[in-house]
């Protein structure tokens, strides 16, 4: 029997459908501007140049910072997580950051640690996201550079206390880099404020633009190595990449359409405003929390009902292998969400679910309270088995 | 003075307009296929790794190789070259190169020599793309481990001896690299038969792709270290990059849309045939050349009329700044070209026009005849002042 209705939980991937607007800015990017951006001086080219400088300026007004071009473009936050953490550390280095990071933060980490021999300490975080600060407070130690943390875990949801660990970050003389991943267009941001010295992030998850964009804000004080060397248009006689910003991060022709379509999203979330979209999220989550742990033989991850989170509830059917729940989820209603592990190991492990991995159910700023309450159902099924 | 029509002359920078059926390929990916290619199970996730999948058949028919997972999709040809050349070369290292190459090349060899000390030859090549092979013999030593060329300059349009090269790269235990930004699409190329151990191309060029593609071809022996360490869906506990390709190359999501685009560039590649667009071409360049030489003060660079090049035609007019006739032929006339330097200023030396840049002039798979006679008079018209 095919499922009637197609229902999308899995905004955690990717958001979907995009605005028809991210859809359009593409199309007239991909139909009408030719030429590199900054490259050539005719008008398709020139065209090309003030999107990208459009995007960058939509960004600072969503993210909280105050020069446009302290963003660097990249083809996914894990390129921008690459460029903050190679960029910035040296042998000897001492960096710390949690269990619940994304392989995109854990393998750089374990890369530079085998060849480079900076050291990691990983920190637990309970399920609702909180940390141990007195504990954090003593793993300091002279040559700290960097605290990195999720903003929010891409398995439970919870938040994770940015502000604070950049504040003690910065009492220590170190840096504080967040994965914006999962917050980025759901949960209120400002760099800023919130003493952010680099941000990354995907253009494709809550930003609501395509796949193959991202970023990465870096304060202007901070100076990283490029991760990448090439042409930039400007100062193209000299060997080295030039000191300018953004230029300096952004060897090669960019995906113009991408991030025509990044800063169209980036545009929709202003418009609706991202308190506006965290609301929504959040209370579909807690319809999602309440219902299901009312059922036996479901076991929920993550904050408690209440409590802050992100769009984002995981869990598992006992008796059940994730990969099994989804597939039916999939197949016998159309509800597509994710199983399995979710690039987050040490997660996994803090969540107790290494062995089994997790049904991943992620909401987005279109889901209707109606797709919920088939999940709801659905799940109530597959549990009586 | 409005100018009646477009010409669009600048296709070494970016191919314009694209086929439609790479805009309809970018447009299904992004409002059909939600998810991340090899991260989920459901019907959208997957109809995305099948996309991913089938570009890689495309890409390796067209270009030469068994195995379609020996491509690794990247952001653009600048990142493929970073990959490869920072991926293979180790302290101590000895690479030859050309005078011809890209800051794309130049910049990461010359990051490598300051941090890592490696040893970089560049070595001439004539107007037409000519080098002297047996001084090139005489460079090798037993630590070379790599030599670069790029196919086709995207200065002078002149093809270089890859093929050549290549054999004596192998003669000698060293590799080969070439840079297909200008002729991947443009010239027939078969990287199994040349000797091609690493192909870097864009796919936005001659694969009339979107721009935030393009991807490096690397021989199954060939082992790189991977550049960018995150998530790939697979082995996901593992703190290292998984040693399956393509995924040790391709961490984070994916650019679905864009791949899709350029996947669709190839097939119209394949279907039209590399042939008929390199006779095409030059026929369009052979009809410039022949009459832009017999304008006085007229500057040609590059191969001399009846020899083999690719679509790009340079030139100066003497006593003019190229900026300023780059700009006029765009005002004026409604003619794209582009001036100034070309990210390749080893390139600008050999050609005598480090001083001045030039105006380059480029034709594409759609570019008509009555294009490049506007073009003829336009230039005629502006080299009399």
């Amino acid at each position: 029997m095919e499922p009637k209705e197609r229902i999308y939980l899995d905004y955690a991937a990717t958001s979907w459908p995009k605005p028809q607007t991210v859809i359009d800015a593409m199309m007239d990017s991909v139909t009408l501007m030719a030429g590199s951006p900054g490259r050539g001086t005719h008008g398709m080219s020139l065209q090309a140049g003030r999107v990208m400088n459009k995007a960058r300026l939509t960004l600072s007004k969503l993210l909280g910072f105050g020069n446009p071009n302290d963003v660097a473009f990249a083809q996914n936050a894990t390129m921008a997580l690459n460029l903050a953490i190679k960029g910035l550390l040296q042998p000897g280095d001492h960096v710390i950051t949690t269990m619940l990071e994304h392989n995109s933060v854990r393998r750089p980490l374990e890369f530079l640690k085998r060849t480079q021999g900076i050291e990691v300490d990983y920190v637990p975080v309970t399920m609702s996201g909180r940390i141990n600060m007195e504990a954090v407070k003593k793993l300091f130690r002279a040559h700290t550079k960097l605290v990195i943390a999720t903003h929010s875990s891409n398995l439970l949801g919870c938040i994770l206390p940015v502000e604070e660990l950049a504040q003690l970050a910065h009492e220590h003389g170190a840096l504080m880099l967040v994965d914006g991943a999962q917050s980025v267009g759901n949960l209120p941001l400002h760099v800023e404020r919130m003493g952010i010295d680099m941000l990354a992030f995907p253009g494709h998850k809550g930003l609501l633009g395509p796949q193959g964009t991202g970023g990465l804000y870096i304060h202007p004080e901070v100076q990283l190595e490029p991760q990448m060397h090439g042409g930039t248009g400007s100062q193209s006689e000299e060997p080295e990449q030039p000191n300018i910003r953004p230029d300096r991060y952004e060897a090669g022709t960019p995906n113009v359409p991408g991030i025509a379509g990044m800063a169209a999203g980036a545009e929709a979330i202003l418009n609706i405003g991202v308190e506006q979209i965290y609301k929504h999220e959040w209370s579909l989550t807690q319809t999602i929390v309440e219902n299901l742990q009312k059922l036996s033989g479901v076991k929920l991850l993550g904050p408690a009902l209440g409590e802050p989170r992100t769009g984002i509830v995981s869990f598992i059917l006992e008796n059940q292998d994730p990969a099994q729940t989804a597939f039916q989820l999939d197949r016998k209603y159309g509800i597509a969400v994710r199983a399995g592990y979710h690039c987050t190991p040490l997660g996994h492990s803090q969540s107790q679910t290494t062995e089994t991995g997790a049904v991943r159910v992620s909401v987005g700023y279109s889901t209707q309270e109606h797709e919920v309450e088939t999940l709801i159902r659905a799940v109530a099924e597959l549990s009586r088995g």
